[in-house]
């Protein structure tokens, strides 16, 4: 079994391939970590936030990290992709308008406003087998 | 659509129904977030790591935070639970061994050291349908 790093465009292949990721925000050295519903949107992973930690993080432009994965226990493979970039929430009102169309809704409840995240800063990491199937 | 807040029990009982989490490592002020294949042993949350961020966070005693989630977008049902605490390596021996017979496995390469988290601070949420079906 090793771990092999993912070159860009697979990252970009399988950060577009999954609708659910998490999003981790430091918050007193801590991080929380929250399950939200996302698209990628040109060069931004973008998704809807209520009041609370994340719309706080946006207001505040924190560096934050998001992430996605999936596995398979079984045959024990697996994949994972990570996004790191500050928070960003989208006000300009022509930016809002056309993202009001796209079709993210929020995880849980109020989900009024709309954040993004570069992608600017993306890596990845895939399970794969070794050639003596370890 | 409403999120709801779970009680500790619930929060175990979910954490016990799953496999493979994350495990979010602050390094400089950035969250690092990592799957891993866990279990639950006893009041702990175990895993398996090989060198890096996750085994140097333990040697430092590194509060980090432990998350799984499970979500159905198209009912836009889900949950998740949040652990946060220390990380800790197991190094008495006859923890070692006994934990080296149980049934984890490392998520990625070599995973010779074990380490665990306290489920002493966990919370959890679940979107909840409001009777409007909002």
């Amino acid at each position: 079994m090793a771990l092999k790093e993912l070159a860009e465009r697979e990252c970009l292949q399988l950060l577009a391939s999954r609708v659910v990721g998490r999003v981790a925000v430091v918050v007193d050295g801590e991080a929380r970590v929250f399950p939200v519903n996302y698209l990628i949107d040109g060069d931004d992973i973008v998704f809807r936030t209520g009041e609370g930690t994340k719309l706080d993080a946006a207001r505040a432009g924190a560096l934050v990290t998001f992430e996605v994965d999936d596995s398979d226990p079984l045959y024990h493979t697996g994949w994972s992709v990570m996004v790191r970039g500050p928070l960003e929430r989208v006000t300009e009102p022509s930016e809002l308008h056309r993202m009001h169309g796209l079709p993210v809704r929020a995880w849980g409840r109020d989900g009024r406003h709309i954040v993004r995240i570069s992608i600017a800063r993306v890596s990845g990491r895939r399970i794969e087998r070794t050639p003596n199937g370890t």
